[in-house]
Formats: structure tokens, sequence, C-alpha cells
């Protein structure tokens, strides 16, 4: 079965090929570290562990890059977002970002996010960032004025080819001064000037300086996996200007594609509005896992296509709680009759086949661009079939039972990642010790009414030893632990 | 009460005195990241972490950086050791690098060793590190040669200051070829240039290389702690050449102190022996976590002081265990008399100013250079007095036993990270469970007894509907959960 992805760069449906059979090398845009991650950055990072994830599950041997920018994502108002965290904490820009950094890290390891091979920082690649613009400035494809470096995309003639924007219709969003400057109005930094109060900064053959936010990616991309790398991912909402430039800048620095495939996502958003920090209508990650399980946040996110929008409301949360959680009710019954099964049962549900037909319904439909909605639908048909079996009280061999078991934990668990590998049975040792309390009091119900008081005194004196009161009204007894 | 630490440059006890009242900048050399850390490690960590969580508990404000080394900490052999990672599991030495990096923080939070509030990498700052040495060529005391540069120890009259070594009687460790490039034999390399197969290169006035191992730390601690820093920690087997190389770099290109403070944390050994990766006697922090707790691995480090050794043997750390789950037990009856106390209980135990001396004891203990032994000494007769206290049956007013509790929590919870902040209590069910099993069979066996076969058959068809098993023999009855 062929993979097919939606390639934003040719905006077509495309057979995936990777340049090394078995082999993808993918780099995903990361966050920048100056405040904690909130649900818009669920939506793309699932949606990315996703595909990686089933790219793993159709054999090949993934390398999957993410970096962390550190340094040289601007505010609108040209403040380095890092510094803006740090002015607001009162801490040193470093620090910002080691404590950004280990949240986002810890937000991602709660959702299940794989841990991408490698995390690059950007304020870690400064050498390469400025060799590569040195190159830029020797292939002529970028200048400097007072300390700035600018890319010139007028330069480039395929500058747009992947937002599909024509350069005379692009207006600059810069200051003044800086549009000054510039050759261009669409021309960006790839180097900046830093003034006199600003902390990260580097020697630079321009001077003191810091590197732009689109160079990282170029640099960093190609330098763990190579150029072309098949698969450039990330927020839809970065296909411009962010995406753009990197192309520009890797496609000019070498006469060679920068990427292959185009991956991206579209946004979550709150009453039609993209959610971010700065419209402020957001729930960080951390505030969302206190009110819904990761398995939740995962189904929610992957209950539409990765492309398109997805609309947060509680309402859809709280649906995508409960159908997780009805799923779960399916294996956990499912895993304890295949714990208590007897050594040889009869196989009445013999139709392995018809098991087969659905992990098969789950690879065409994540293969068809992984169509996560689609696949949610063949496993919820699946969770149906299983509860009839478990309802009717069918025989079925150990054997079906865990093949059964088996489409669980390898499609809603290691590709779409919103089963547990074991659940956490907290209920099991209370229902055990309510069954046991039924036993006693019926037990002591005949010996007070045989009015054999000793026998029924001693039982409530043993119960009242281990901690439970026992409360003898007209309707029976009641119990309680504690008094 | 003053705080006295031992300071290793000066090598005399010294009262603690930080540049700037109430702020205390404290550098510690962290782990090379190229696999698992052992042991070994948790000596080290865990006591700089009590360092920095005792200032803490005095009111300091402490910033804490500890560096992660990810490129030119060569093997004897010549080999970076992330190469050496990278070539066995045929990685990207990036790859590597993030792999045990990430293990290393999971297994510091593990065992609860605070994250220090900057990690900063070697390779994310080559810029500074160039700089830096050029600086030093440029003062005179380095010079390079083919791409190598050198530190000239010779012209650095106080190197040795230290470790307390003589120039004279300094022999060189490097290979015949490293040996003939140098001006003296103890001279040490700040940047090596890169052969053709080397992946982690940069590009350097002196042609591609990459930073020698010292320098980093001289670099970085200056960086985001000026010069000087308050406190230089770490492993005291790293005095040297790696601690005197650090100082020779910082207080030659800056006519400043590097540090005020050098504490430096003895070994952890096996018969006697330094556990390190390249003997091979050691056990990971992942293995000892199988067979101890957190808690325990602390307080087994914590139990010597941290300038000695400390030898490693089952027999220590099973005493440890022990040792930390008696004071976990005292503190777990404590706070449950807590939760259960009568709103208003007579205070029998009134003598609170007998509390304070507790306290008072622990911080003379840890204010003589942070002396764990004699600091768990007092909290193990508090857990004594404590335990009298609770044998007893005592009653005390709620304030007087939460004012014991919080000694605990402060002194063995926050200080040294040996107390947990709640307990799991798995063992209460179960407790329960066999309390009432306890009382069914009784109640069965008086059936048997009586020969009311019909009860005593209900019994068992009830313990077996809840999934329990009953076995009678002569001795009696028992029981199991399952078949």
């Amino acid at each position: 079965m062929d993979l097919k992805v939606y390639n934003y760069l040719t905006r077509e449906m495309e057979i995936f090929e990777p340049q090394v059979p078995g082999r993808v090398g993918m780099y995903v845009c990361g966050p920048t570290v100056y405040d904690h991650s909130h649900l818009g950055h669920v939506k793309t990072y699932v949606a990315m562990d996703v595909v990686v994830r089933y790219l793993k599950h159709l054999g090949y041997n993934v390398r999957h890059v993410r970096n962390i920018t550190d340094v040289g994502h601007l505010l609108a108002s040209g403040e380095d977002r890092i510094m803006k965290g740090a002015r607001r904490y009162q801490l040193e820009p470093m620090e910002v970002v080691e404590t950004y950094m280990a949240s986002f890290f810890a937000d991602m390891d709660a959702l299940k996010v794989l841990r991408p091979h490698i995390s690059p920082r950007a304020s870690g690649h400064v050498p390469e960032i400025i060799q590569w613009v040195q190159g830029l400035i020797e292939r002529g494809y970028a200048y400097e004025v007072a300390g700035n470096v600018y890319f010139a995309v007028e330069k480039f003639e395929e500058y747009g080819k992947l937002s599909r924007r024509k350069l005379e219709d692009l207006e600059a969003g810069a200051r003044v001064q800086v549009r000054e400057e510039k050759h261009h109005p669409a021309d960006f930094a790839l180097w900046k000037r830093a003034d006199a109060d600003h902390l990260m900064r580097w020697p630079s053959p321009w001077g003191e300086g810091y590197p732009g936010w689109h160079i990282e990616c170029s640099v960093m991309s190609t330098k763990y996996l190579g150029q072309p790398v098949d698969i450039h991912g990330g927020g839809l909402e970065n296909i411009f200007p962010h995406n753009e430039c990197e192309i520009a800048q890797a496609e000019a620095y070498r006469d060679v594609t920068f990427a292959n495939y185009w991956l991206l996502v579209g946004s979550l958003t709150v009453d039609g509005v993209k959610m971010s920090k700065s419209l402020g209508n957001f729930l960080t990650i951390k505030d969302a896992l206190q009110l819904y399980t990761p398995e939740a946040l995962r189904y929610f996110v992957l209950s539409s296509h990765y492309r398109g929008p997805v609309d947060f409301s509680q309402e859809a949360l709280d649906a995508a709680q409960r159908g997780v959680e009805r799923m779960h009710n399916t294996v956990r019954k499912l895993r304890h009759r295949i714990k208590n099964a007897p050594p040889a049962g009869t196989a009445l549900l013999s139709d392995v086949s018809g098991l087969r037909d659905y992990r098969n319904a789950f690879e065409v439909a994540m293969s068809d661009d992984f169509n996560t909605p689609q696949a949610l639908g063949t496993l919820f048909e699946f969770v149906k079939e299983v509860n009839r079996f478990l309802s009717e009280n069918a025989y079925a061999s150990v054997g079906t039972m865990v093949t059964m078991e088996r489409i669980f934990t390898d499609l809603a668990g290691d590709v779409l990642g919103i089963l547990p590998m074991s659940f956490v049975e907290p209920v099991e040792s209370e229902e055990l010790v309510a069954g046991l309390m039924n036993l006693v009091l019926t037990l002591r119900q005949e010996y007070r009414e045989s009015q054999d008081w000793t026998q029924s005194d001693y039982v409530r004196s043993c119960l009242t030893e281990l901690g439970i009161t026992v409360n003898d009204d007209a309707g029976g007894s009641t119990w309680q632990l504690g008094r």
C-alpha cells in the first residue's frame, strides 16, 4: 500500500518516496520557549508525532529533528520574545529558555509525543549561521546595512513558491527605520545588530548581533538531515514568512531543493480564531492536563484531519474524554478476559480474517495523508464489534482475543498514542472490599435474624478494629470507612 | 549562625561571604553525556544539590549553573567521548548527546536533584570560546601550532595553586605527536584541529576544529555568573587538570579571581577504587533505582561527609533503605496522628523549645561545611523522640505535632531531599482485604465446625465470584486472589 501525502509545495497528493529507501529524515519547526505551551502546540506536535509514529509503523527508520528557538524570534514590536520573558520574570535570558524548554519537554512527555532524535537550539548554532549568512552575501543574495544583514528577496526568483504569494503583493510589516534600510520591503533579516542593552549577542563579521528567526531552521535542518530533507513539517501558520524564507535561504545558499515534502498542520481555533499566546485566548497544556487525560487531548486533536483546523470547546474535549474512555473500557475488559481465559477456549468468534480487515482499513485511512478521523472511525467500529463479543459472553480462543488486543495496542496505542500501556486499577481493590463487605453484612444479618447477638456483635467489633463503621437501620446495614 | 565552608583553594575552613549579600552564584562541573549516568554521579550531584538546598534554606537567592559537556572531552586515546558513543550506537553525535542528556536529566529528576537555573552546553558556546582563546593568544598566554591552540602553563605563574602541584613535577600524558607540538609537556589544548573524519567541527581563526574540554567551564561560568563566581563545585577527581586549567584560563584572560570558594566532592568508590565508566565497576542510576528508592540513594550518599569518599556496597545501600524507611514510618504515623487528632488535644509533650533544639542542632551541623552525617544523626535522634511519643500514646496539641512534622518536612524534606512530600499508601486496602478475609474465614470455620455445609459453601461461592480461591486443609483455610 502506497503512502500518499498532501505536499504543500505542489498542493497535490503525492506518493511518498524518501531519498534513501527505508529511511526518512524529518524536520519540524519547534517552539519559541518563552512561556508555558498551550493547546495550540498540542495540535501541531501531536499531529506531527502521529506522522512520525505511522512512518515507524510502516517500517521506516525515521530521524526526527525538532528545533528549539531560543533567540531571534521577535514580536511585532521588534522585541525578542526571550528578552520579553526575561524582563517579565527578571531572569537571565538563558534562564527563561531553560525553564520553558524544560516545561515544553515535560508537556510533550506527558502527552506521549515521542522525543525527537535531536532538538537543536538556535543559540547553539551561531557559528554555522554566520557561515551561512556569509555564503549568502558572497553569492549575492544578501547585503549588510549598519550591522544588519538582509536577504534580498528579489534575487531569489522562486520566492513565494510555497505560500503562493507574489512579491509585488507583499507589504512590509517592519517599522519605518527598518524599512528604510531594506532594498525591498519584503527583505528579511538574517542577522541583527544588537543594541547596547541586548543581552543575547555574539561577535560576527558585521559586529555584535544575533541571528534572525528564519535562518536557524535552514541551517539546522541541513546540518542534521542534509539538503534536501525528506519531510519538513510544522504549523501551517508559519508558511509565510517563516517557511518561505527557509526555502529561499537554503536554495540560494546551495542550488538544491530544501525539502521534498511539506506537511503543514492546521491551527487550533477558539470560536474560529487561532489560539495563541499573543491573543490571550489560550489554555496551557498543564491546565488542560488537570481537566483531561493525555489520551483525550490527543483524541481531540486527531478527530480532525491534521491539515484542517480544529475548534476548541469544552464540549468537544468532554466528548473526546468520553470517547477514549469508551475505548479504554473495552480494552480493559478484553485484557481481563484474556487473563482469565480457560487454557483452551473454543473459538466461536473464529473469523480472524475479519480482524485483519480492521487493521487494513486503519492503514488505508492513515496511508491517505494520515486521515486520523477515518482511522479513528475504524477503531470505534472495532470497539463496537469487540463490545458485542464481550457482552454476548461468547467464547473465543485466547489467540483470537490476543489478536484483537494487539489491534488496539498497535493502532490505538503505538500509532495514535491514545491507549495507555497499562491501566491503573485502583477500582479493583475497592470492588473487592465492597464485595467482601457485602458478604460479611449478609452473614451478620442472618445472625441478627436468628437473634445471635454474640456473633453479630463479634462481627461488628472485628469491623471496628479494621476501621469500618456499621450503621444498622430499618432498611438494613450500611458501612463506611473511618468514624 | 555563620556558614563555614572548606575552601579547597586555601585548604581552610572559611566563613562563607558571597559578593552580593543574599545572593549566591554557583557553578558546578556537569557530566559528559555519552552514556547513562551511574552512582558515581549521584555522589557528586546529590552532594552539590544539598549545598544548593541548604543555601536556599538559609535564605540565599541562588543562581545555579551546571554545564553539559557535549564536545571536546577526550578519552586517553585522544578520541572524543561523544564520538565514541556515536560510533558505538551508529548515531549522529548530537543524537548521542540528546539521548544521554535526556537520560541524565530524567535520572536527576528521579533523584530529586533540583534543576539548575541554566544548563549551558559546550557546543552552544563556540563563538564565546573562540573569542576567549583569541584573547589568551593576544595576551601571550596561548600559542597555535598547526590548527591546535595550547595554553602555555609556564606563563601563568600561579598554575597549580588549587591542586598544589608543582609545574616541574608534571608529566604530560599526551601522545608523542601532541607532546612534540607543545612548548611544555603540561600545556593543554584550548582548541583542537578537527581531523577529516571528525564530525563535530566549527570554523575558527585556526581552521576547522573544536574546543578543548577545560575552556568551556571558564567561559560559561563567567558568562552566566560573572568573574569571580562565588562558588565553584564539582567532583574532587577533576581538581587536576580540569579545575586547575579553568583557573589558569580565566585568570590569564582577566586579572580577576575565577572563583572565591572551591567546594569539591569526594568520590564514590567500590572496594576503595573510584566508580567510573572507564573502569567498568559501575551501577547505572536506572538500575540502582530498580533496587532502591531515590531517598535511600540520597541517604546513602549523605551519610558520609561530601568531601570524603563513600564506599559502595549492597549492605550499605540496604542499610540506607532501612534507615529512610524507619524515618518515613515515623513521619507517616505522625501525619496520621495529626489527621485524626481531636480538635483540642491536651499538650502533654509541651516542650516545644525542645523541638527547636533539634532544628538548631541540624543547622549547626549543616553550617559546619555541610556536615550531613551529623545532621542525619540529629534527625534520627529526633525520630527516636517522636517514636517514643507515638508509642506512649501521649497526647500533644495539634500545634505541637505540626511543629514536629515541619521539622521533618523542612530538614529531611526540603534540605536533604530524603522525605517524599506524600506517601503512596497501597498497603492500606491490602490490609483491609486481609482483615476482612480473616473475619470471613473465621465465620466460615464456625459453619464448618457446626457442620453447616450450606452456609460454608455459600461463603465459598461468594468468594469465588469475587475472584478469591479458598483452600481448606488440615491446618485451616488459606486464600488467594485468582485461580
